[in-house]
């Protein structure tokens, strides 16, 4: 980790710059598999299974009877730990659901808001070396509680034409109600455009390499919404000298194994913290299967050391962490200071492999920045908040009068007209 | 009006369809003038307004003597009118706040949720003929309400640099922070950039012509969110036999009048309110000041004659209305069916109106379909949910061991050496 002690305000923006990739040259692609699938439907969905994944698939759907036989594959410790999880992540998720809001505004002006939920919604899980099932739960559990309808999975097949079963386990454990074995931009076109087997969605959630990230971005010309922009997954520890080097050693260590582009930021008052956790990370990594992913990712990460907390509080606001742990003896005011985040993590039992499997908070959340601006996906995330409104003779022939005058001040005259008939008819 | 009757639900998707406008031709414009204000800053903002505004600006910023200035101009009428629509918006937003969700979600593992301010916000509100001061109520209120620290408006200035007195005085009412007589692209790549008179925002709201729109869309590609997709605006009428078909008319005008690509659509079960509205709609357009704008979309919209109300509840699901207007007698059957919409107007004394204006709701809706997935502006698209978590040793001590089951099995056991670590150091 390349160490940075006492960088003055004007340097931080330099220094907490992500990196920035540009993926405009895979569009003209993404462009092409889309139209094709438009086009052609099923058969194009096919043909570039064929040409990207090397498999030629007799049918998308994931049948009854596979995900059957995957529940017996599963472990009884995996089913167990997952039943664990999916226990956490529902009743957090069922906690955030929020009531009616309703009220007059003034005598006969009754005004309400009340959420309903989008009634389609497609999931995209990756393939590759590791299932990434506990996504799948993440998103399916709070799709459930919203009550949307069309739940469905889209995730790639292996040589075989397979999934995997912890993929197909979770899925059917968390009420998913489709899989389908189709992976990349044709999965994305697939549930932006629909086909004769796929059915088009409203919303499209869930990670993907760079061809779904631009295929994402693409669905959104379509009128799809989709989860979050995306960006690498990223960690900021803020520890001071009472912290364990050797816990934050291990969370860094934890972030880094996600990709060479993981970003991973280590913010600390205290200049001997540095020396230890350098020395912790680098006996832990010896350990690590995925120590070469690591060792790139550490390379590009840095460790900022700070004058105050006060100071480094400052510094992790602008960075805007999706992840963050705070090991401090002043808790509190890191806590309290907390202002752009994803998801924080307190205290030295609290590491983020806590949040990002089980605790029952979610782990799809804002990267690059974005939780500037950005919630992470949460239970409103299935939802749209409508608002309603029901109006008396009375509340009009109260509040018409100055309706009518901010229409006329606006130019709309049908606006105001709409209430003057009114009005006239009642007086 | 055409009118089609008794559609079948094949046809739906054709029928409902709105007209689709492509802007791609303005992306080389919008790019050069984002590189532009990237490079020069101020200056290309001062350049462009001459060019497209065609006014030569001193200072962007508006001065308080102005903002005094302005409060004179505004007359009595128009101040009561404002404030009382500022009480119901604030009212009602108010009521949207959320309380902390704080759970165990088992014995020490606390999570909880907590939502904060997006920092820094700007407002785009376009000049012209009509001063949308309205829409700078709907946007700036619930901003005040989140604690956004910084709430900027950019509207562009008229020819002699000015801008109108309702914008400034609505303004200033409203808990504006600082307001500049910008408008346009540059408007859009001036928040989105920042320059030295005109500071970086995280998300931009507010409506605009194409080439506002393609600007907020191209400000995306560099880490702003923005408020809505954009499209024009709409109008649902759903009306039986009991409506009185002079109110529905009025609400089908006063949509029709913002402009000739509005979208009005007026679904019946009765055929012989059919003629009735159109005569009606006959008899009122001829007292308009904007009748040849509503006469143009009036050609392009639709009266639709429905066999049941709930063939006619299925159909206006489908649409997705960004407004929809309920006068029928069997009501309740229409609210409860209500799964996409913006925002909801029942009964006859409640015309869109009363919403866009001064009944506490917002007017800040999803059109074009994107009630299916999106919200309208409401307090929370000011805010940020953030999730906490606090785990204590015991509490890792029983969750710990499934979080080292479900890592292991993605592949992930940097994860997992997160929660052994400590684990060992806990047993």
């Amino acid at each position: 980790m390349e160490q940075i002690k006492y960088p003055s305000p004007s340097q931080w923006e330099t220094l907490l710059a992500r990196p920035t990739a540009s993926y405009e040259s895979l569009e003209p692609l993404v462009r092409e598999v889309f139209n094709a699938v438009a086009q052609n439907g099923d058969q194009a969905v096919s043909d570039y299974t064929k040409k990207f994944d090397g498999v030629s698939l007799e049918s998308f759907a994931v049948s009854e009877a596979e995900i059957t036989a995957a529940s017996v594959e599963v472990s009884v410790e995996l089913k167990r730990a997952m039943a664990r999880a999916r226990l956490n992540i529902e009743t957090f998720h069922r906690a955030q659901q929020t009531q009616k809001v309703y009220l007059s505004t003034q005598e006969g002006v009754d005004c309400w808001q009340e959420k309903r939920p989008i009634e389609s919604v497609g999931l995209y899980i990756p393939g590759g070396s590791a299932p990434l099932f506990s996504t799948i739960m993440m998103l399916a559990i709070p799709a459930e509680i919203a009550g949307c309808k069309e739940r469905i999975l889209c995730t790639p097949p292996d040589q075989n034409g397979a999934v995997n079963p912890a993929i197909l386990y979770a899925a059917a454990l968390c009420g998913i109600t489709k899989i389908y074995r189709v992976g990349g931009i044709q999965a994305i076109a697939a549930m932006t455009l629909g086909t004769a087997s796929i059915p088009k969605v409203y919303k499209i959630f869930g990670p993907g390499n760079q061809y779904v990230t631009v295929a994402k971005q693409w669905a959104t010309k379509y009128q799809v919404a989709i989860d979050l922009p995306a960006g690498p997954s990223e960690l900021l520890v803020a520890a001071d000298a009472t912290a364990n080097p050797r816990y934050v050693a291990a969370d860094l260590l934890s972030q880094a194994e996600h990709g060479p582009d993981s970003q991973v930021v280590l913010v600390t008052t205290s200049e001997s913290l540095l020396a230890k956790v350098e020395k912790a990370i680098e006996e832990q990594l010896k350990q690590l299967p995925r120590r070469e992913i690591a060792a790139k990712a550490l390379a590009n990460s840095k460790a900022i050391l700070m004058s105050s907390d006060k100071e480094a509080i400052a510094l992790i606001n602008a960075y805007a962490p999706e992840h963050y742990i705070i090991m401090v003896a002043n808790e509190q005011a890191y806590v309290d200071g907390v202002q752009n985040a994803g998801s924080v993590f307190i205290g030295p039992y609290t590491p983020e492999s806590a949040g990002d499997y089980a605790s029952g908070t979610n782990h799809t959340l804002p990267t690059n920045g974005y939780a500037r601006q950005y919630s992470g996906v949460n239970l409103d995330s299935f939802l749209k908040a409508i608002t309603f409104q029901k109006i008396s003779d009375q509340g009009l022939q109260d509040l018409g009068p100055e309706i009518e005058v901010m229409a006329a001040a606006e130019g709309l005259y049908a606006h105001k007209n709409a209430v003057s008939i009114r009005l006239k008819d009642l007086s």
